[in-house]
């Protein structure tokens, strides 16, 4: 049961986003630039959404690291393989050895933003990465670490049904972040 | 040096937000009304403040921490006594007892969302704690997670004059944070 009185019906962050509508709107603005416009980004929004992913499951934030996953999965054209790769091991996963090394600063991002080295830039460099796609793994994974906290802080509802994640998935990665959330139950 | 090439002149986050205007209007958005703004919270703006400080302050972001410690002594009438006390244990330091449960909240908030247990959340209701301001203490944590990855994780320059943050301080408490940042250097 949420920690605090919120809108039935509405599973996890879109619960919030009900009862919070002045903060929902930037947190939604954020969210569409970082994960979902192709104009603002050089990583495609699959890429940026397995990012998202990562660090949620990282956070063990279940309902956001089903969402983007599903998300993922849509905007990947249905690849759900490669989603639960990265989610178990990014090192091993099947995907280019550039997001093999936003992966890796993503998560050190997820525990500490100082854990990040010049070696691990380096890395991300020698492997075709631009400072921009630098610039955006790190507050992709910045960011969520403030989603996942929202979410789980306050106790929202996770559903258990694949279902209904998957519907999300499909909505999100065709319309983005801006339309209206519907209720699940 | 900062991870990726950054403006010069323009310290932490300010450099990120001149790096890429895209991100940073929506959390500029969320900032205003999460600690500026009096009509969105029933915490005053010194309150709100001073849970960015203590949650920079858990993720030791020299930046962060500064900045809004300063800013939060400015927007305490130039109190700054209260925020050493609040970054030392908000337990005694000279804040109401709603403050201090608000900031555990936040303190577990800074680790994972779901090491708040209902207890805490009964301690501030208890204490006189509203939902909202519930909500407010945990979206403001959950936000700093963010802002304080951004920064470190990128490397941005932290001044060391004391003199600078205090600058900062004056200008965001009198203006809020929709206006242009001025360079330090």
């Amino acid at each position: 049961m949420p920690h605090i009185s919120l809108p039935e019906g509405y599973p996890g962050i879109r619960s919030l986003f009900m009862y919070s509508p002045v903060t929902a709107q930037p947190m939604n603005d954020l969210v569409q630039v970082l994960l979902h416009d192709v104009s603002t980004s050089t990583l495609t929004p699959g890429e940026r959404e397995l990012i998202a992913t990562y660090t949620s499951s990282l956070n063990t934030c279940k309902y956001c690291a089903s969402t983007h996953g599903a998300i993922a999965r849509h905007q990947l054209g249905g690849n759900g393989q490669v989603v639960e790769e990265v989610i178990a091991d990014p090192s091993t996963a099947a995907i280019s050895d550039k997001m093999k090394a936003l992966l890796v600063i993503a998560g050190k991002v997820q525990q500490d933003g100082k854990k990040v080295t010049s070696d691990d830039i380096g890395a991300a460099r020698a492997a075709g990465a631009s400072d921009k796609e630098i610039h955006d793994a790190v507050l992709i994974a910045a960011a969520f670490c403030m989603y996942n906290r929202y979410v789980d802080g306050l106790a929202t509802w996770a559903p258990d049904d694949p279902e209904v994640y998957d519907k999300i998935g499909r909505q999100r990665a065709a319309e983005g972040y801006m339309t209206k959330p519907f209720k699940v139950s």
